[in-house]
């Protein structure tokens, strides 16, 4: 038995094990995003910050604010390369050419991350994020895939090798679990969304390039832009409530050229598919409310290719958009549906079986907890009411709760967020179509809504 | 990245990966058998063969025969080491000193094994060991864990790596879930027999490290020699088959002085209590029928410590081997037994809640299905009727058997022996408890049969 010596003495030897390794390590829609902020509201003044809905776990006892630190730091360093840049230049996304122009890639080629801000506040920490809102914005990921880690890490520190070891054994025995469980369900899609409160970047490494090698028609990409580069998978993604929010903050106070409060967010969508069209225009109605949303939607946002389901019961949200899409005389089953809210395999089957097929007469999507049930044609054809494509996070890319010999409080995922708090001085809000996720102060919160009412709204469990 | 470059030449480089690293892979039982047969039977003749129980599997299509000439012939090359010989001299087993005399670690020091005759009938191997009985003997566990191993290796090829790691990691996802089963009942004792059909030496290693670090006190040791050397672990056993073959084979043929054909296998215990004494005087009863052998038993066999249950019911099986010391007048709530065919986790619980404890009224043996029971005091209360150990073999070191994401036939175990055929030319017989073990031509297994009869023997399927 050789020893390596240089390795043995180099993993003795770090200063620094990054969890960011690469400005790419963040979801494709922000930089999608990204490009349409610079485009369009580039200096707007923003601030982001970060939201710990799990009060329970005291994030600054648990994790070092030292590393943590050290950690943002490193963010700061980091630039996107010669390589990424041409290769976010040069890809097709859903399979269109030059979907960053060249102004763009240049602009990202000089870009650093602007400061933080960090403080203790109790035994939670304040994190905030302020600056110019194109820079500002991917931030997000990377802060809460640096929380994610750390805590894991502090997780780590409870065992030894053989412990370690049988985590990631019994992690794995799980992971492939799920693929044996969807293996051949007909028609069935989904994506990874899981960067921002995975449990490592190296754990999402691997289960996406599991997936992407064992289920190549099942599992349709990544939302990490870093691993669809370097794991030729495709880079999926739509658009977040980032885009309403500040623009309809930007509206509230008279700033948003031609729109009012209620009407900022179709704005949102009418400058999108200026920019983007295609497949890229997967609405998100849940910002202020969906049923209100689909009110008062133009007609024209029913050529829209698809709606993302975040915050809604799924199944209600669903029914919801393709009845949109049919008040508008398009068909629904051209129409995507989007789920992305606490999916696990469990609750994708079973949309799965309710909008992505047709369920046989005594039989109901409850018939459909086993995969196995989607290979019996007596109880489920595939013969779609729409398109349907899930994309799952936490439970992807940090289900490992109960894999370790021994509890590990650490592993359990919290809901954490970072939101969009000020535009320009001022409060930015969100409703969502659940109480619990609703942000901004009270105030403003109400303020909104009395203009978008509560149609709609429901108290549903956040989980991560 | 930098890459460990001579590692990486030298991992594509091997011209053998041998399956026997030390002459010290082997059962304990062996050594202790071995030095039993150099002071008491040194030059008497004989050959081991191997058998393939298990017909259905094509061994000689399955595996290379040049690959296992070649691991045969690198057991040749192998000698105790220096620091191997220094411990067997000076380690204790069982609580005894100098268990080996130096003499025979003398003798030992100079060990070659012998040549081997391999030949191909059909789809099967045909693999003998003949020469001296003190130097043959030890190629039983050698060769069962070549052809056990190669057999694994042809399994291997059917994986790429990432198969692999699904497979190595449900293995130990599945022997972490059997810790969990066994973690915290009282009394519980069992220790690894599963050298000769084990999946792999490494895999075997694995296995016992983890139990060894993680159930102190319920994993009470490994038959392996080599493992219990390197990992400061307990080496266990008792003795085997042959020593009652080969001294009754002796006997019939009036080569055995004193001593007729039914006598013999009293004449090993003479021998061996005499050279061992203590806790190794655990009887082994089934070789030509236990009923018969307890019936026939001298007075001083009730003063043996235990019994090996190896081929009957093990619930009968020591059920009889208690009544055996009761109508001795001795205790046999002192007396210790051992089943060791074909168990696993499941079975040992039974045993356990049967022997190990009293079951509450109202419950039975079946009501230990699921470990936590042994937990519940309404149902068991850990009050004895003996003592009870059981050994585990391929159930814990070849069980992977759909542990890799596509099937392996090759990784579901056979039943695979290596037999004393014959003694100065002359057929070796064993009866056994169960008809389908019996071994030896008809002619002298029915001649066997009209001196020890069949009672108590019954056909039971034969596992690994």
């Amino acid at each position: 038995m050789i020893h390596n010596l240089a390795k043995r003495a180099h993993d003795r030897n770090w200063t620094l094990d990054p969890v960011i390794r690469s400005l790419l390590d963040t979801d494709w829609y922000k930089l999608a995003m990204q490009q349409f902020i610079w485009r369009h509201f580039a200096g707007t003044r923003v601030r982001f910050t970060v939201i710990n809905r799990t009060a329970s776990v005291p994030l600054a006892e648990v994790l070092n604010e030292a590393e943590l630190r050290a950690q943002l730091d490193h963010v700061r360093t980091l630039r996107f390369t010669k390589s990424e840049l041409i290769w976010l230049a040069g890809n097709t996304f859903y399979g269109q050419h030059n979907i960053f122009s060249s102004g763009f890639i240049e602009w990202l080629s000089g870009l650093a991350l602007p400061p933080y801000r960090l403080a203790r506040e109790g035994d939670q920490f304040r994190l905030d994020f302020e600056g110019p809102w194109e820079e500002v914005t991917l931030w997000e990921i990377y802060a809460l895939a640096i929380l994610s880690e750390l805590r894991t890490r502090r997780g780590y520190a409870r065992l030894d090798e053989m412990d370690l070891d049988i985590l990631f054994a019994r992690a794995k025995a799980r992971l492939w679990s799920k693929v044996e469980r969807v293996t051949g369900v007909p028609g069935l899609r989904f994506a990874d969304f899981g960067t921002r409160r995975r449990h490592s970047f190296l754990w999402q490494e691997y289960v996406v390039a599991l997936l992407g090698a064992r289920l190549p028609d099942i599992f349709s990409g990544t939302s990490n832009t870093y691993l669809a580069y370097k794991h030729n998978l495709e880079a999926i993604g739509t658009n977040a409530h980032e885009l309403p929010m500040v623009l309809t903050a930007l509206a509230r106070r008279g700033q948003l050229r031609g729109c009012d409060l209620a009407g900022a967010q179709y704005e949102v969508m009418r400058l999108w598919q200026e920019m983007y069209g295609g497949a890229m225009r997967v609405m998100l109605p849940d910002t202020y409310g969906s049923t209100w949303f689909f009110r008062h939607a133009p007609d024209w946002a029913a050529d829209w290719t698809g709606v993302r389901l975040d915050s809604k019961d799924p199944f209600t949200a669903g029914d919801e958009a393709l009845a949109f899409f049919a008040a508008h005389g398009r068909d629904p089953r051209e129409k995507l549906l989007i789920p992305s809210d606490s999916l696990d395999a469990q609750r994708m089957l079973g949309l799965h079986a309710y909008f992505g097929g047709r369920i046989q007469p005594g039989h109901g999507p409850e018939d459909f907890r086993n995969a196995a049930d989607f290979h019996d044609p007596a109880k489920w054809v595939h013969v779609p009411r729409c398109r349907i494509s899930a994309g799952i996070g936490t439970n992807l890319t940090n289900d490992v709760a109960d894999c370790a010999p021994l509890p590990v409080p650490e592993f359990l995922p919290i809901s954490l967020v970072c939101k969009v708090a000020e535009v320009e001085g001022q409060p930015a809000v969100k409703l969502s179509d659940n109480y619990a996720k609703a942000t901004g102060p009270t105030e403003e919160v109400a303020y909104y809504r009395s203009v978008f009412g509560a149609e709609g709204v429901a108290d549903l469990p956040v989980s991560t």
